[in-house]
């Protein structure tokens, strides 16, 4: 059994990213593939990350933030040329817990009803031994605790 | 908070599916992306649920299955090139509980190792309406309960 | 060498369309995949074309506007994070002439090099028989030549 | 009308795949979204090219092979569930002449109609300046010409 993920109760992160269906996410049915949802769930949660470790910065020091897991919980399906919104929240840890939570809250942008919303938890990774890194690079611990 | 999907106890059907990971799906990490997980999870769910009911059949019948709920837990890095099992498992319901719950395990054919696992469940819907089908069409709950 | 796709000489129709590179639509040769140039193809030729024919008209009137020809040229690799932008150029055409054509350009935002450039073709089909639709309906003639 | 690319006439190597379109590559007219053919497309040159330079090797090479030119011409629109073939051959060159062309033909295996044929360049790469590389290595040259 998949247990709720654990969360830190530090300062809270918010960030909103206006969210666009595109005609190939559909499918079928006539409603966006349930895949698509947290490929817009890793755009919120790279909202929050991109600031605390650009991708190129990751790729110089050897580091990954693999996403160790993910859930979405769907309520209403979102369709093609609706605008959505999509609220993703994160609680700053104080200290390293070895992996960061995000909320992720989908929602049609005019008529206010939620349609999904989810968790996704990453971690940071070692890029050639595949290990867990225990302590942050102080530079980028220190962009994470300067996050607003 | 996301609580673990609850299932019911009756007989257990399990299907096993060759992944073979494709090129496309790898990211500049150099790994398969968490999103795909997803597809080959319903691969497995579908695998399942097309001897219940056909694509076509639904939509002759005008009821979908959407998928409610999705969950993904990495353990280790699928890569490209390297074959994979997924082993996908559902708990036959003797009474329609009102959504069907699939576990999904995901390992390295050769290593033997987990690599993820996951949850998914689906539900059955009125195309026209959106609403929740209660009683299923006597057909496709009697080909339900002919699983093996 | 790619040769251009016959046009007719019509009046040329011009959209931008900023285009973000997401970072699932990377590989692990760290670019952007070659098949995702078409989606953004797509979104182009959309941006034209839901003028026209938005989708829930097309499905009330049983028509469909599939591709029928798809070519993309790549110069240099696109990466994430790169904001880039997408010309879509299309001549209207006076007379039906069996399909419409869309010339892509894609550039960089900053450096206005020229990363890829392709063409699309696009019919109109009757949802049931699979026939080409010859005549089109008026209301959406009229539009097409108020294109601007 | 697609205009073929330029060939060299060397022996002809073929392959077959079998592929079976997936649930979440259909779009919401129900049938299979153009961009995925170029996925299939790149299966069935990898097909022949992993014979040549499997990843793990061009990595450490420092070569990227990649996509210089995707053309697709769709005839009839493949579906879910429906089993195809996708038939992709290529001319080897006696000496390499820039870039390698490979031919694609998909066709539904019960039907045996065709349902697009495209055509892909590749070509080969020096990983850190991005420059063309006119000579091959050895090794793989040796390879190249042995394919059967």
């Amino acid at each position: 059994m998949l247990k709720p993920l654990p969360q830190s109760k530090g300062r809270l992160i918010k960030r909103r990213l206006p969210i666009q269906p595109a005609f190939h996410e559909t499918d079928m049915m006539g409603v966006i593939h349930n895949s698509v949802y947290f490929l817009w769930f890793e755009q919120g949660r790279l909202q929050i990350m991109l600031e605390v470790l650009p991708v190129e910065e990751a790729l110089q020091l050897g580091v990954f933030m693999p996403v160790v897991e993910n859930i979405c919980h769907y309520r209403k399906p979102a369709r093609f040329g609706q605008p959505l919104l999509l609220y993703t929240s994160h609680h700053l840890q104080s200290r390293y817990e070895g992996r960061l939570v995000f909320s992720h809250y989908l929602i049609h942008e005019k008529q206010r009803v939620a349609l999904a919303y989810g968790q996704t938890a990453m971690t940071l990774v070692d890029a050639r031994t595949g290990r867990l890194v225990k302590t942050w690079p102080d530079d980028i611990w220190r962009r994470y605790q300067a996050l607003k």
